[in-house]
């Protein structure tokens, strides 16, 4: 076990390197809420397995989480439909950008993993089969406002409302899914649950926290069983971070999920959750600072699970 | 100019050749309504240059013309727009499927041509845009009524209800583009309308009658300029078969339109106006018998454009 | 008949046209010998049916014919061959680029059609099979001399060494289509065959010439009987000009071929043989002035074949 | 440590139920010498930090490594250039199968990773450059018999010798890479020299023990350093099995790396390396029983990197 004044040094070192940083990335203009958040922010936080949480920056600032919700609703479907969601979705990385219809063509209508964006409506859609939005909603903060035990956690509606093209983007493979069958919820609903799912907003403290039950912490069990856990990690590990889950797994070394926010979360398995959010992106759509300062975390404590 | 009683004869020869011909393709049956309409019906139809039309078939049932009015929809739109339409639309063979939405994610949501699927959304979209679709489809109607110089030619609404699949595939490639800013009007306004454009029925005799704008008929230019159709026969003769128009070019020689119904019109400039109908379809979607039916009488004629 | 002092008088015009044109696109540099080809030539050549031949501009310069070839070939191939050659290469336009692998691979190595790089290989690989490449290369001297009835027809054999770029895309195509058994011959056989076959030059009246047997001129059935140049214009018409097929057919209305060294011939069935030269290419590899002054002489003179 | 007698007996019980196994998959048959390999074989190795090696089954017997070698030349060219050589390749999985030229048309000849085909072909390419075939084939066994401790490792050049359609396809991945500058040797030669290093024969056991670097074993740090180790093993994780790459990593949870011959490398870094050989492959190419004894190795271990 690391003694936690080293790794709280650590820790604020690192956040007075990303708060230097001139080379921010870009902020998303996609979604017209976010546009505006500026690019000076940064925190990191890491929950440990004894359950201590140490952070640096902002990290009491709520941030909205957009695409690493998708790791919730893939653990909530996974408890709900087990393996079998996996005739629905792949497991695969799909060597392509996050919101590309190309491979469902060819692939009759199967997307290639849950956390590209095809793959994660398909996740929603199918929490969703047999509720009403509002439930399945509430649902996923409660699993959330459990997972980080603590109850202010919310949705930003503003948010919600996703920018035009951004919004038919993610309607036509919505629609393109139900031509091949592979949506069990008219597509203007699954897209609205969707797009409020990716409107949550949580400090970057309550992400951290929140993703205990994937490091293996004590009692997390009761949440998702290891072996599910397992896999959860090995998804986010290969596909995490749409087309540089490579890139990611080579620099980093520990499974992780981004979101357009700005946030991300990873995962070292036995030893610690650690969430960012540092709002400017690189070219593929990741926090920019976000991914340099959990390299140089992961690299500091030696939690690559490469070796 | 060809003795009339010689046309009859062969028209009737080649009708009693696909009464009897034992593989008659398959009927559609993602359109509900069409389903189950029968592949024993066979009409073809000749409008020659004098104003005669000699037919052998069915040719006075009507059947719906499906893909068939795109050719009366991108008439009208080049007439509203001109060439400034092919900003929105360009005029090459796709070597694609007639409803894929691959080429459109690698080319900016700008479709190959106007006679696949994406291609005559944003052609009726152009039409429709500043109007109710209500005008729209009176519009197309207008034209249809006096192109075939009769006013009987109305549209099925039980067919303009497609199947499901069907019906979320168009959506998604109009919701692709609506994301890429190729659409002005809501997605489900522009497909509702395309819908029920391609439920419009003629009779085999009127389709042909209305073709005869295409062929350079004596005050057909009232309707549309001879450079103008000039450049529809040549995107017909291109692009009118979907990923089998190279394949009709091939066999038939002449520029021409098909439709999932069954039917294709097809232009012997300054000679005919052909029709054909018979519902089932080959593999690449374009009526088996119909095909045959065009081929034996060009052959027959001496019409295919190629020498 | 159009009077021949009014063509000449047309030719000319366009000839002075062309001599005058700012934008002339850019000289291709990919075959080393190519690149220092002026950009300042213009040549133009109409053989008529009765037998004369007018041209305007550099006529009787010999350039480098290049993918022009690829007509003469598939003539002498069907010729042999007959309609089996199609279970080797299809007949509809590709959609990519002339030198596309990615086609091959989803179509199990069947080229597209005979006109993009992939099909000529195949083409003459059909030609070759059982002969040597000289042999093969005289027979396709043989059969242009005869077309265009003179003998002064040769190969550049510096042309034949293909810029490094270009020679390896070449063979890379030729050895996928040999993995998917679709090449008879080693694949440097083959493309070194095809390489000179492209490097055969021509002046722009001897193509025009050579070009007859393709308007169905008399006597020109002994080359190739009526059925099948019918169906290698239908070929020219919808593949001529790789993903330019479209917008030829549109502008100009003639099925044609395009080669890279600024040669084109199309044909007017029953009325011309049409070559031009003009080595600057537009973007989609076609000779820019080419085009346009074929354009120009088709308005005029009411040659397309849709109206 | 885990107790030896323990994990032997572990992979006693595996041991039996592979031989029991009723579906053991297809015997590759596009390399001749391969095609007639028994696929009741089935060995599986585990080398520990400590330098100790437990076997079950055939481990003594040689079989052909195929692409596993790709793991030990990236090791081998990443010594000599570093990350240099990731401005030739990817690091990226590719969503492709293991010889795809798709991708490498669209991203301007550059492979997605080291380990499909094409990336493999430029790893060897990068390190044959400046030498001769024997020389790099010496190197490449050097390093192997260093990192296996024994010098019995051999080319079988009957092996080496690819059938004809297998050949061509990595002839067609280096022409295109050739034809866009990212190959500094001739295609054959690079060919040649990668078919002789995927005809490396080794046991069961003498590639657990080679991979025994790749898990950090004390001194094998001389070998490779512990930062590139790290790397290795991230592309083996998102990489190593083709499009069979997130299976491997769900299922399993160990960066890996899978022959043809039925071979797979996997590496619990810090714990073992573990080598398995089943001859018969599942529908992504990878070893059926191989992947199945890892799976439950890892389970009864508790090695999983994911928790």
């Amino acid at each position: 076990m690391v003694a936690l004044t080293e790794l709280q040094a650590i820790l604020d070192r690192i956040g007075a390197e990303m708060v230097a940083a001139p080379d921010r990335g870009l902020v998303a203009d996609y979604i017209p809420e976010l546009a505006h958040v500026s690019d000076r922010h940064f925190a990191m936080a890491v929950a440990t397995a004894d359950g201590q949480c140490l952070t640096t920056g902002d990290a009491e600032t709520a941030f909205s989480i957009q695409s690493v919700s998708k790791v919730f609703t893939l653990a909530i479907a996974l408890g709900r439909l087990g393996d079998q969601l996996f005739t629905r979705v792949g497991r695969e990385p799909s060597g392509l950008a996050f919101n590309s219809v190309v491979q469902l063509e060819s692939e009759n209508g199967i997307p290639r993993n849950p956390f590209i964006n095809a793959g994660a409506l398909v996740v929603t859609d199918a929490i969703l089969h047999g509720h009403k939005p509002r439930e399945v909603l509430g649902e996923i903060l409660r699993f959330l406002r459990e997972a980080a035990g603590e109850d202010d956690i919310h949705i930003n509606k503003a948010v919600a409302a996703p920018e035009a093209a951004h919004g038919h983007r993610n309607l036509a493979l919505a629609h393109f899914m139900a031509a091949h069958g592979n949506l069990r919820n008219p597509p203007d609903l699954t897209c609205g649950t969707y797009f409020h799912q990716c409107a949550i907003e949580m400090t970057t403290r309550q992400l951290a926290m929140a993703g205990r039950f994937l490091m293996g912490a004590p009692g997390a069990a009761r949440l998702v069983s290891p072996a599910r856990v397992r896999r959860i990690n090995a998804l986010m590990m290969t596909c995490g971070h749409y087309d540089g889950s490579g890139e990611f797994a080579y620099r980093v070394g520990l499974p992780g999920k981004s979101g357009v926010g700005g946030g991300i979360l990873a995962i070292a398995p036995g030893r610690a959750s650690i969430a960012v959010w540092s709002p400017g992106l690189n070219v593929q759509g990741n926090s920019q600072l976000g991914t340099l300062a959990i390299e140089r975390l992961v690299r500091a404590m030696g939690w690559s699970v490469f070796g």
